[in-house]
């Protein structure tokens, strides 16, 4: 079942990051079962052999691993633990992988739930976007059972480059935010310090060819910093999902009660740019806040 | 009188930065003049070769170029600005750099006095802490005229590697207020993530592998964050000086009517460990703020 050839895959969500993850599956000469909520989504990888199946439930009776790439926590719930979903469908033995950020907890009861029934989960959440899984380069943090990781591991080489167990069951899902936390301030920085250039008077370019490079310099800097200094807001990554992800990493820093108030202005700062419509606009817009 | 050989190069202010950057003035085969409040920090220099002076006017009147890398602003406005000062004493020509990180408002004073007695001034604050400083790779942020930055640039570039004119007269201030914003919030994020990472169990080196090469990656995460992990608070950088930084950073963005949230949270942490007693620390010790 380890095999590397022919593996049965199932692969349920396919967004941005999904439809490309799946195609690295389906490229590396596995037969791959797919479902997502909206169909046209898939038709691509149709085209391509991928097989149809009208549920969640359906994919995971047809696979060896399962593997989700949804939106929000309640997504996840839904399709592992609902009537008829994954857990309840899965082939005795089978290796279920949930990619989507989601809550560490979460990723425990389903790690439970599976076990109960004689299957495996892996929490496996990813960060590179959709360029990173556009080139199978995405970091893949990893928690669950070193056996059930070392299975899983032929197939997260076809899509990430940097790929961690980080520990039991929900340590992905932590390592993500741990992530995330740290992106957010970061992201802070970068809207301040080139808020602060451009009121002073300064070139921001030029600013970045003092400060890009030093003590200063970050992926976030010499990528978002430039988009932000040429106006572009398009969406490398949503508004509305971190604002998802900063939610999670809160109410679990609130559980273990560890203050983290940069995050919390983060957050509220981000929600705010919701509360005006920019929800579908990259992180970087951010920036928006500090404009007159 | 700008012939690279054998300038009269007066250089006050020897502590870690100065000294390093002094002695590369001096092995660049210039007559070094200098001045230090505590005359035994310019020992070695003399040893070297160095003229030793009794003040920054006796400094000034010897020298061809003035360079100073002192404490703090008020420090900076007396030797400039007081009697018996740089300005008043400085051979008519020459050039006056200020290497300090001060306020962009004092680098446009000291300019227009200078310019009244047919001086020029540079205002060029340095990043790249003692270790940029010793290999003489400062990154050197430069502010004022360009006829007087062309000419300054040989003596400049024995000291740094990443030598920019960001403008007229305060330029470079202001472009190093921006370098500190971006430090600033970017520690908090180092410090929340791994913060996070010990509370939830995480093994912190291991997250380091999965989150150190991605979109979270930064100078601050990939050098200060390892230092955490290994409890070294040992100053690059000392948290008295940052939060002078800060300060000025603060006031300048209230005058422009710049609000700008996090960096001010990086000020109130960093202020409450001063009053904690981490003064001199390392700015890696923010961390502190997050522990139990």
């Amino acid at each position: 079942m380890t095999n590397d050839k022919n593996i049965q895959v199932g692969f349920v969500g396919l967004g941005i990051m999904g439809r490309s993850m799946a195609s690295h599956l389906l490229k590396g000469g596995h037969t791959l079962h797919v479902f997502n909520r909206s169909r046209p989504k898939a038709d691509e990888l149709v085209a391509q052999g991928a097989v149809w199946h009208g549920s969640p439930g359906e994919v995971a009776a047809a696979s060896e691993f399962v593997i989700s790439m949804v939106g929000y926590p309640t997504d996840v719930e839904e399709i592992y633990l609902g009537k008829g979903g994954i857990i309840e469908s899965a082939r005795p033995g089978a290796v279920l992988i949930d990619m989507t950020t989601s809550s560490p907890d979460l990723a425990k009861q389903i790690a439970v739930s599976a076990a109960q029934r004689g299957l495996v989960a892996l929490d496996a959440p990813v960060s590179g976007g959709d360029v990173g899984a556009r080139e199978a380069k995405l970091s893949i943090m990893v928690g669950g059972e070193k056996p059930a990781f070392e299975k899983a591991l032929p197939l997260l080489k076809l899509m990430g480059a940097n790929i961690v167990l980080q520990g039991g069951p929900g340590s992905g899902q932590h390592t993500k935010m741990c992530n995330q936390i740290v992106i957010a301030s970061t992201m802070l920085g970068v809207c301040e310090g080139l808020a602060y250039a451009k009121r002073s008077g300064l070139d921001p370019e030029t600013v970045l060819q003092s400060i890009g490079s030093g003590a200063a310099s970050s992926f976030a800097l010499n990528n978002l910093g430039l988009r932000i200094l040429k106006n572009d807001f398009a969406p490398g990554f949503f508004i509305e999902h971190f604002v998802k992800d900063m939610g999670i990493a809160l109410s679990e820093a609130e559980r273990m009660k560890l203050d983290l108030p940069s995050l919390a202005l983060a957050s509220k700062l981000y929600q705010q740019l919701v509360a005006q419509g920019f929800a579908r606009n990259g992180t970087q817009a951010l920036f928006k806040n500090y404009e007159p």
